[in-house]
């Protein structure tokens, strides 16, 4: 998972500014790496590093970042492979000009696409798609001059999800796969084009957004006009949805639900649809699928809030802060010792004794990460007080890897064990849990156009498993 | 303000990487600056600078703090003075042995001690209260040989508000004033005793909260003992409260009231009054006051939480979040220029435009600062779509600035000028505006011993101003 | 120019931190970035960066260096271009394993080889011929598993100055271009093989000197075994050497003769001749070519002391120190303005007062760099009181560019201008002023089998002027 | 060991800068901290920490120290006690205004003074004499509105050695001791007028060298003028110096002869006699006391420089460098391991074979440290060839502790054992050593009123050893 983020200025005012706030705004999105490239029309320059935004990028780098066209990346924390090398924008020097590309999303076959370049004597100083792809287009730009041409003949041979950005010396391109599954749109001010992950970040620059990027959409600004391409070539087989009654965004999409329920910022507007009203719609249904006699409904904060928030409104059980949040968690601090796990939590997490004492507790939470900071929550939310704790997850049970971009490796772990709910209610120490089911997701959502592999194990692209897997060792 | 710990390790731990810890869930007392003095019973080692807890703090640093006695300190920002020097503890030399001060409140007549004591030959290093305490405490020492004692003559000199821990070599002294001005608390766990700001960092370490030190008490803690002394000598003239209908904690205190509002933490309790609480009643409160017509209530992040909860509460008015702040606010950024002000509130604060459009909101905050943030917000929120905008306030109107340790200086410019509530209203560009009153807050509260000076501009002590305002410059 | 070092243990013990300390005694060759990458037979591990080796790698850095064959470089500080993709080592991915490359010298012909590999699909990501290089060599694995076949075939494209360190998954290759423009040699310990720039790399870790290698030698260190194999492809013209009896070391070479004169440790030796002597016997020289009645001989250090011993040996001028450099100079510091250059000299350069006062002082440096700095030198010198000022250059005068890794940009903008020594002698404001010849030089160094380029013009290679020009823009 | 500059500037222009650069000319009077405090008339600016002038002054930092008159120190690193609070100027607030003060030297009875203070209930907050002088001063300030007769007074009190700047908000004071210990100097240029601990940082700011302040002298320089006053109270006891024929420059004085032997800049002049003389001459009569028939003289670098080229002109032997210092040592880097101290040194010095291999050396260094160090050198030499090597030593051997500024602690570790001059030899493996002469060394300075305490065993004032022992504790 990343952000990514694009300007080009009309009236050629640099815009490295920008994107480094634009970046902010879709720091959710990443948080290991960050980089930006601009290109003033003839030279690129370019930075990325390890770490936020905030700390890669300091007023001396940001003023070398000359030139009216620019890309930003922040890139997410997966487990090992942290190195520079795997920062974005990806600049390559080609006979074609430079070349910058940004991309959020993971393809399914960039195993076998590295190896057949490789086969042709392609080297690789990084392990991201976005060098695979680099190398792709440029064997294509020298059989044709026309960039589009080029571009449409390298996206044919990708396969899985990509929201792209690739900026040549005087133009910028932003490209959503046809399944569209990471969101990608487009906004504008009196001077500058947009392209952003999430339209937060046109809110934040104060932008208007114009729309959304469509899946198989490729968007060229040059010259300062905005030109809009189609193709189609990567939905490879027919995907059955989950047959809800609710209607399709796009034909053939297939976008990822996770960004409804966890990763998008809940003030952003995907594909039309508000995260927020999302979010709040699964916690009523919770409360309609898994109603419950309490006293009050907390959230664990941050992600669980608009959750809570809808079950209290649908059970009208009142809405109360159990949990309090350090504000200034986030920071590097010196670690506790390993027998000293609990107050890892509680450094993060303070109990709101007055409001949690004698009470029946609902707790309200996105997902369920491995179940051990799970049960030191509802253990601290005991021993502060309360008589009950029922536990309310607003995503249903994750079962499959996601190959397109999630890293579910610590999401999976309790669910892939082969526990039965009884199992995890017991486990975890609460006296009743609840899961939204399939059905209840799709509709708080309100679109069946989804992709809900890691969720049914059902893949809406090829995908050869085992070659996925050999690369992520 | 400021926030202040103590540890005494019965078994002759050290105990610097708790203090950290504690200091970690008070930064919110103060982000300014941080320090940590340690005593091994015979030698002092500390250190202090400017910067989050977490940047001061350092392993290597941490780990040459021996001592199982420590006191640590942060500093809460203040327009100017911003120096090493100012930052507590204030560690001296002296012909007893060590000593460290660490000092939450603001003296009355530290002027006047200040120079008496110059007078006799004394100089300052730092413009600290604690220099001049450990000025006084020292000549006193020569007095008598009894601690104590030497500090209950110290403490007959001080007018004004204090929460005092004293390090000896091997004792820790935790004083609060008779007035009670401010919060302090003692607490255990197996192996040792704690005194903090608020309870809320007893909570973070898992130990047990015994009671709150009383106005007029020194606590001593000395040979794993502890033993409590009474004094009383402050409280200098009859300090009529308003005549609500509320119980008195302790006689003849005055509690700083802002520290319900808006200081503490909100999962922490005062003298056995929960914050968390207090605040949901002043919203309730307040939505009686101030009853509107309209679809939703939403906070002013993070502060109107508590608030507008208990306003959605008594109303029955939806509560929704309208505003999402950037989780990643807090961390130094490159500031916007002059002309994008507006950028610098876009960046910590979000609109949620499916909660707000087309929508009559209360947005609810504790105080209004200058009123320049407030007028943004209201203007963003009407930006989103919002029909009516009304704001709440849970705070009465500050019209008198604080000699106890609040910095009003921002807080007042608002309320200062003479501005009605109509002309506020009209400034702010909101349909309706509605301060908490005295009464209401006073019963939301649920005491009436204290201070409302800022409110009322009835001050608990004598109060010199002209050598107060001297000292302020 | 730059540095590199290698090392292969017996034993599989890692050897970052030999690298680190080796790197750290070549660090004259080279403040601008350094890096090292090592293997432990499967993985590849490295870091470079920005700035001087005890800067760039810190404890917690070099611990992850795991592996028990590394190389590392020391990048030279030229005019532009800094950035940390030119770093070095360079290190790919690629189907036959992990590659790294550091590259001591200038390709004549990369920017045509970069060309043809762009015309045939290759992308760059820095503006190295390490890149170049590994590029090459991957499209020969390709045609044959036997990896000295393949390294023989790439370096027959090369034309120009190359010491090269190759390392593979599990061995580790050394080469020197068949005209030895480079030095580069091999020691060892009980446990470790090393290659390295200069041989005071090897006096620093007490390992032993074994020998140089040869012009035209590859070797290659494997399962603990040393080979040598041979190639000579490079001499593609024959090259008059200027006719001086002075025997030839390696029959068809030309090693740089500033390696001797300027660049190289005084107390390294290179392919047999000590870099000291070679500076005494150009001091001897030069008080035999250009005798001077004078009282004291002075040098400006740090480079011209040797010169001066010799010459003051020669011409029985007693020998003293008349300026003393300031031992903390190369620290970042906070420079001078604008109108205070002469500041910033005397921050560097002191004059010792004793010694110059009513004195005739011969000064003797290696070269004069664009001759602002000597003026305020001899200015400095005069002010202390020096009744006479005689500058002696212990390199004859630098007129034509250097294509194989020498910045003379600097060095040749004096020079390059028309002025005789006449001129240049009125513009530096000295008594006198005198060059060693030519013939003196190589009679200094001891051998005639010199790259003489930048002293003649003549190049001993193929050089295609514009192509090189061209790229250095 | 320390040192002090100071700055006033008739024009009123900021003198935050010219310190800077001052302080970077002293920086080899003491590396561990460094402190720059400024006054613009009314208030003063400081700032002080650990590290060298160029980390600590950033330029952020350096601007905001306003001010037109301001003092400077550089703190020697002693074993022990390293802490910001240690560094200087001292800086208090007073009832006088600010005062700031540095120091150079040590007083003999700092330790009684402090307990006096302490028990008339004065505090500490650094271990400084510095802070001791500014409590007397205030005291005495209390008495007298005159300036000059408060300093006096304290100065009366004061007994060691002292090299004093005070500055008052519209004064800078300078002092130097009646025994005149530590030297001191005065210059100016059109703009200002300066104090410094050496003449160097004169010369390097290319202002004029007025005079040293004699012994037992105040200069006071105020509204643009430079008034001297005159007191003598610290001679306390006549002090027999060697009878060696000599002359006195100033009567009673007894300046420290390790400033000329060891401490100060080569380059600088104290009290007329110019240090690199003095050195030089040290170097001819060694070789005169201990001739020795051998190949070729060397510096152990960088301090044997001067003596060996003295030693090389008088015994005729060629100098040579046989070691070579890496320029890059100082800088902070990962120590070898434990069992590679050899390592340590080889980091640093380096032998030239070519110079060494077959000779036999003198080796000539200012003094044994341990020894240690020296035995790994002396092994180095002999490594590389060398057939003999014989040690000469131009300071006589150390006996007795200094009280007066210099830290022995490891200098006189080697001495203080009871080895003989053979024992020494054997120990450290060299063909022959030999020190200089006590009148060797006397003559070679030129001026026989010298402390030659840690010489002889004579001081020259009361010392309480057990009191000043005590202190060290």
């Amino acid at each position: 998972m990343c952000g990514i983020f694009g300007v080009y200025s009309y009236e050629k005012l640099n815009v490295a500014k920008r994107i480094y706030y634009g970046l902010f705004a879709l720091q959710h999105r990443g948080q290991e790496g960050a980089g930006i490239a601009t290109s003033d029309g003839k030279n690129i320059n370019y930075y990325k590093n390890l770490g936020l935004v905030t700390d890669v990028f300091k007023s001396e780098i940001l003023q070398n970042l000359f030139g009216y066209i620019g890309i930003g990346h922040v890139r997410y924390s997966t487990t090992g492979g942290k190195s520079v090398e795997n920062c974005q924008p990806f600049v390559v020097k080609s006979s074609f000009g430079n070349i910058a590309i940004a991309h959020n999303g993971d393809l399914v076959n960039s195993n076998e696409l590295r190896k057949e370049l490789e086969s042709k004597g392609h080297i690789f100083v990084s392990s991201t798609d976005s060098e695979v792809i680099a190398q792709l287009l440029v064997r294509e730009l020298l059989k044709t001059s026309d960039k589009i041409e080029a571009i449409k003949n390298t996206l044919k041979k990708l396969v899985g999800a990509y929201s792209l950005l690739i900026m040549f010396n005087d133009s910028l391109i932003a490209i959503r796969d046809p399944r569209g599954f990471k969101p990608l749109c487009i906004g504008r001010d009196e001077n500058n084009i947009y392209v952003s992950s999430e339209d937060c970040a046109l809110t934040t620059l104060d932008a208007e957004f114009i729309r959304d990027v469509k899946p198989g959409e490729i968007i060229e600004i040059k010259d300062g006009e905005i030109t809009s391409y189609e193709f189609d070539y990567d939905i490879s087989k027919n995907y059955d949805t989950i047959s809800v009654n609710a209607p399709s965004i796009y034909k053939g999409a297939t976008t990822c639900m996770f960004e409804y329920v966890y990763f998008a910022r809940p003030d952003s507007t995907i594909d039309g649809i508000s995260v927020y009203k999302v979010r709040k719609n699964i916690g009523k249904i919770l409360a309609k699928e898994h109603p419950v006699d309490a006293d009050v409904v907390s959230p664990i904060p941050d992600s669980g809030v608009a959750f809570a928030l809808g079950f209290s409104e649908e059970s009208k059980i009142p809405y109360y802060e159990g949990l309090i949040k350090n504000r200034y968690v986030g920071r590097t601090f010196i670690l506790p010792s390993q027998n000293e796990r609990e107050l890892a939590v509680r450094l993060k997490l303070s109990p709101v004794k007055s409001v949690l004492e004698g009470k029946r507790v609902v707790l309200v939470d996105d997902s369920i990460v491995r179940g051990t900071t799970s049960r030191r929550i509802v253990n601290m939310v005991r021993k502060a007080g309360a008589k009950e704790v029922h536990l309310r997850i607003g995503c249903p049970k994750i079962i499959s890897p996601c190959y397109y971009g999630i890293d579910m490796a610590t999401k999976k772990e309790l669910i892939a064990s082969n526990k039965t709910e009884e199992e995890i209610r017991k486990d975890l120490g609460v006296d009743s849990i609840g899961y939204i089911s399939l059905e209840g997701l799709i509709k708080a959502i309100g679109r069946k156009d989804l992709c809900l592999a890691c969720l049914t194990g059902k893949y809406p692209t090829d995908v050869n498993f085992e070659k996925v897997l050999e690369r992520k060792h």
